[in-house]
Formats: structure tokens, sequence, C-alpha cells
């Protein structure tokens, strides 16, 4: 998993404060012996329980509904199944910056609407489903998601195919590969979205993809 | 989820000035207008990819092995079965603040040795285990680890019981309910770690369960 350091959590204030429609917090650049820098006040104390408890999530109490096999992956990083429309009220809690999307198909017009809405950037690698249980993953279309997914820039971002199972399941699963995971929990992992489809093709790529650079 | 605020990621980064045994960026701490507050300064430009993808990950490049049932469940909290030293390394790299483990059994002397090495703060709310069907979940000890879930200053936090399927199943769904998640989201979460051993008690437990306040 990504570790929390003090450098990711920053960019992602960096990102938050350029995104902000009210900066909440003063900040101003400055040159310093010769280098950019941007300094951040903020006042103690902060905020110690999560928006959750103080009954700040949802102002109407409206019910939300993660699509089908929605999952956090790591920080900034989730994975589900194609959103429909019941799904929108619940993506927009995310603040998503992005979509990987990783089916080959033209993107449906409300989806696009509400990506527009958002301002919500889309990134399609198109890799045919099929339920075949002997498909080859194109190794080049992974690589290029991933350097897509790996940057913090997008994030936080959405990872989708149709089912969430298999083309999801490969991305993540090269993911947890960087990441040095064990193939027992890459496959465990993508047995949890997979289930009763889990397909031995996806699992052999993931064992043979090289996790050593992205290059 | 919990939105990815300024505020959140703000708190964890103060925790990791606090925490961090090597200041990489300068604060500095000032009174002005009667306001204590702390300026924290870093440089343009932040690292854009994922420190996976520069391969700082594990410097040694050993592989990493996720406790069984694993899974992230939001910003900062974590859910697992019951780690052993194999997972140990694995931990290490969440940078965990916190876990909160749910049975009643003395922690194992190894598990506390880790947990001294690694300040990490052991949270116990000890609920019975058991093979039976139908056995009713405590619910103030519930809502007593709710609170100590949903308190940033406790994150990371990884929250674990023996199997990470019913008793830890059963608090994450506690914590959906408070995001407003569907109880069909819930349950389906629900099942992906409980599987064959899906309990009906846990089920009623989490629909019935109030999730208006934790008081």
């Amino acid at each position: 998993m990504k570790k929390p350091t003090l450098e990711y959590h920053l960019t992602i204030c960096k990102n938050l404060l350029c995104d902000s429609h009210t900066m909440k917090l003063d900040q101003e650049l400055k040159q310093e012996g010769g280098e950019l820098y941007r300094s951040i006040k903020f006042v103690e104390p902060l905020p110690t329980l999560s928006s959750i408890s103080t009954g700040k999530v949802d102002a109407n109490g409206d019910v939300l509904y993660p699509p089908v096999n929605f999952s956090m992956v790591d920080y900034g990083i989730y994975r589900s199944s194609f959103p429909d429309s019941a799904n929108f009220s619940f993506l927009k809690s995310l603040d998503l910056r992005s979509i990987v999307y990783l089916c080959p198909e033209a993107y449906p017009e409300h989806n696009l609407e509400f990506l527009k809405s958002n301002r919500i950037q889309l990134f399609q690698f198109g890799i045919e489903g099929t339920k075949e249980p002997f498909i080859n993953i194109p190794e080049d279309t992974i690589r290029e998601a991933l350097k897509v997914v790996l940057d913090v820039r997008n994030h936080p971002l959405l990872i989708h195919c149709k089912r969430g199972k298999h083309r999801t399941g490969c991305l993540v699963g090269c993911l947890r590969k960087m990441q040095q995971w064990s193939l027992l929990s890459i496959f465990d992992e993508y047995q949890k979205f997979a289930a009763a489809k889990a397909r031995v093709s996806d699992q052999r790529f993931m064992e043979l993809f090289d996790a050593s650079s992205l290059k």
C-alpha cells in the first residue's frame, strides 16, 4: 500500500487548494534562495473527529449507492463496475478528479455529462471484454493505464470496466505487483471481486507481469 | 466514503510531523493575533509520481504478505484478519498509529512487541467470537469502537478480529451505515469478506443499528 507520506498528503492539499472554490486557508507563494515555495498556514486545533460522526456527510440524508464491486484500492484510488446514474450521488461524494475506463465502447452520454459537471477527466484504455476464459490482456495498454493511476495529480481516481472483475482486476493486480504484494495475496484479492468468474488467463497475466518498472 | 478534505489531509500532515523522526519540511509555530498557528513550507514541484513507480517502496525488494482478508476501508482505515509475524513487514509499510482489536483474548506477546517497536497504540474491544449463527453483537461495544475508528488522531488505523469476517464485518458495516451506504451495498461488502460464513445475526444487527449519532 502507499505510505501515507507527508509528500503525498501535501500534494493532495495542493490539488485541493487549486481546485477549491473557497480558499479555506491562507497560502502564499514566495521566492527564497532561488526556490519557489508555498507556505500554508493552519490554525490549531484541527478537527479531530471525522466529518462522518459530526453528521455533515450528506445534508439531505439520502442513502448512497456505491457501484457494484466498489472498493478502495489505496489512497486516492478506487475500483468498481460500470457506474450508472443511481451511483452518481455516491461518486460525487468521492470528489474524483479522474476516471480510468477500461472498455473500448464509447462512454455513455449521461455518464459524460456527469463527468463534465463534476470536472472529472476521463482516461480511456480500451481492452476487449469477453466471456472466453483464455483471452490475453494487452500488456502495453495495462502499462499505459498504470502510469495514469500512479500519477498523484490524477487523484482521487476511479478504475472501472464493465463488471469490475477482470480488466479492473488485472490492472489492480499489476499495481499490487508493483507494491510488492505476494502472488498469494494478489490472487486472493482478485478472487474476492471475480468470485465464480475468476479467469486463469488474468491470473497468469498478473504472475508474468514485469513490475520492475513502467518503461 | 470520507471526502479527501483539506482538513483531513492537513490533520494527517500534522500527525506525520509530530511522529516523524526526520523533519522533512520546515515548520514553525508562531503566535499571531492570539491564535497559535503552524506554518508548513514545501517546495515546488512536489513529487507527482507515486513512490511505487519510482521503486522506492521497499529497499530490499522483499515480497509483502498482507494479512488474509486485508482491505482498505477508507482514508486511514484498514481491516483484516489477525496478523501474525509473516505480515509484520507489510503492516510496517502502512505506518499505523493504532490497531482496533475486537477479540476478548489477550494480545499475543510477539504482536505486542511489534506494536511497541512501531509505536502503535492498541485499542481492545472484546466481543466473543462464536461458531453459532445467531449470537448477538453487543451494541455498546461497537459504538465505543466506532468512536476510536472515527477519531482522525488515531489514523492510520487497522481493525481486526480473528478472521476479519464477522466482528470486523459488523463494525465496518455500522461505519458504512454512518456513511449512508444503502443496506444492499453494506450487505454486499459484508458478503465479500464473510463469503460462505455470512451470518444472519450480523446482517440483522447492521440493519437495526441506529447510525444517526454515536451517543
